[in-house]
């Protein structure tokens, strides 16, 4: 147990922007709010999951729909706080304990601060992801058997609700089709369970994690100097992450279809790759990255992409034409590589015709045969 | 207080088709799914809006979206039906005293029968329409400053959820796209209201009238020739209908934009109208009526097509070229023609460029000019 205040803030934020994999949204007003919040309540506590009684209540808690949009709409406001709290209390007739993040990546990093700030609770060092994913039902709890309803929503205007449904990909498409209706972002929770089974299932440890990731990337050149490596390898060998190329952006292909970006973003290699050629395809999140057509990582790992200098992460709707990056694959977390993970978030779910191949794995196989230097 | 038992269904389901005005949606299946209801579990005791307490909690039901599609996916299941009463009455905190119609026209004159007799509980002999109509919001309730929500849904599935808004707008907007999603078409309850407010902003009589409506149709010849009338001169002398046109219909033009359907009917005179073209242009229910470029009826007064022969009522989906018909002209319940009334339903609001004017006035006006039969 610790207490969360501002300047921890602005590592976590920092870290969960690695771990959104190019999506999850940017945490930059989150982190206002989440600052905002702090100073008006005070600090939030943050729990081990270990630390949370087995029989107590906790519930997630995030933002729904569009990241751009919630950041114009902003979110976290009381009103949709008490709503959401209300409303679960209500259909489960049990008090919170205290909220967690979903989604460890990206924006929704800060909602829970949010959260647990405004109504006085702790938050648990834990998310269901342990990175950034589109939808709703693509958590571990939904592989330990949590339903995601009853779920609360709430928008900024003042309209909640509560949905409970038979399967936890209904959850997503009724609250989908609530949140664009409602403007394209609404505040969220759902997934209300015991401690008990956070412990068993949810991504221990991930909000210390994230602030971890984020103070190494923002100290990278004196951390690294102080330990007589290269800025570069420091990162890689801090993040476990696996260097899978480093280019120049030549080219970048966005789409929407339905409440999702789709894209591709293509790569010219410098350095030791120079003559090579990689792109990176996404749908909000980066899928897979594919160097001198083999392909070198795949979801359920995460993909991203960072400055060659300052080791920040570049999310998809920051790609640009000359920025120079490098791409790394972090592992999973290892209930995503289980075949119940895998049919949730791996490569097939998001159409990918490919099996599963772990990026570590994929680097070997890489290297053995003399493909990559 | 008087039973509703088999025998009445019937009736009601065929008024109800006649105050549908062109939509509403073909109460057949709801019919059966009513008898069904009363078969099992007994008559309903229908209620006069005048012997509901006060102070008891009232709450309208019906089904939400296609008819067509409420048609083939079946509803009014006993667990939507107690998912829709748990949940207003968890959210109301108040037990349901008994339910109604909140569109007396089309197949949502039978849905609150099948509530109320798998519940249990009366039903009022009251609508908030007197009539159908495409929107939630258009009901005498909201001139009444009674809100939509908080309002419960469910679906054949299984799903289910509650919504609370900032306007009963806002409710039609979430609750249509909920149904959308979950395949056409929900089952709702809305309107929660104490009785003093029923009675001050209800339709009352609607279920008797619909009854009413029905037997003279079904008995027009016999009971035509006992007043020694026409069986026309009765039907529109125990309607109060205004006859606006007769003619054979000679095209039939038909759009789907939104969850709408959109046409326009267009009818050659027969008899006294002949040589006379008209047409009739719907949104679901029919919207206005033009006989020779002379608009002769608008919304919300309900424009009635119905069989020349049989008088029995032909819905915008039932319209075939060359089948002859007697476009009728119903008046409206009075707080339709109100300010609010017509901010909600009126002409203006579906687009149509005219004030508007009671189909009684419009009637005289054509008449004095000479220019109708």
């Amino acid at each position: 147990m610790r207490l969360i205040g501002l300047e921890d803030v602005e590592d976590i934020a920092l870290g969960a922007s690695l771990l959104g994999a190019g999506g999850g949204g940017d945490p930059y007003v989150g982190k206002l709010a989440a600052m905002a919040a702090i100073r008006e309540c005070g600090p939030v506590t943050l729990l081990d999951a270990d630390e949370v009684p087995d029989d107590a209540f906790v519930v997630p808690s995030a933002g729904m729909g569009a990241p751009t949009v919630l950041t114009e709409k902003g979110f976290g406001s009381n009103t949709e706080i008490q709503a959401l709290k209300d409303n679960v209390q209500r259909f489960f007739g049990r008090e919170v304990y205290a909220t967690l993040p979903a989604e460890a990546g990206g924006v929704n990093s800060m909602f829970p601060l949010i959260v647990a700030a405004r109504l006085g609770i702790p938050m648990v060092d834990a998310d269901g992801m342990g990175r950034a994913f589109p939808e709703l039902q693509m958590v571990t709890f939904t592989i330990g058997g949590v339903r995601t309803t009853p779920m609360a929503w709430a928008d900024e205007k003042g309209n909640f609700g509560v949905l409970d449904t038979i399967s936890n990909k209904w959850a997503e498409d009724v609250a989908r089709s609530v949140t664009m209706v409602c403007g394209g972002a609404v505040s969220i929770m759902l997934f209300g369970m015991d401690g008990a089974k956070l412990k068993e299932c949810g991504v221990h440890g991930i909000v210390t994690r994230s602030q971890q990731l984020g103070r190494a990337i923002r100290q990278a050149k004196h951390l690294a100097a102080e330990e007589g490596l290269t800025p570069e390898e420091f990162f890689l060998r801090f993040t476990g992450g696996h260097k899978l190329f480093k280019g120049k952006i030549s080219d970048v292909l966005r789409e929407m279809r339905g409440a999702f970006n789709y894209g591709r973003v293509k790569l010219a290699g410098i350095g030791d790759y120079k003559g090579s050629a990689a792109y990176v395809d996404f749908q909000n999140e980066n899928l897979c990255c594919v160097v001198d057509d083999r392909m070198v990582a795949t979801t359920p790992d995460m993909i991203c992409l960072v400055d060659v200098e300052t080791f920040m992460p570049v999310p998809t709707d920051a790609l640009k034409y000359g920025k120079r990056v490098m791409v790394v694959g972090l592992e999973c977390f290892n209930l995503w590589r289980t075949p119940e993970g895998l049919e949730l978030a791996g490569p097939r779910y998001f159409g990918l015709d490919t099996y599963y191949i772990p990026v570590e794995e994929r680097c070997k196989m890489a290297v053995a045969e003399g493909e990559v230097a």
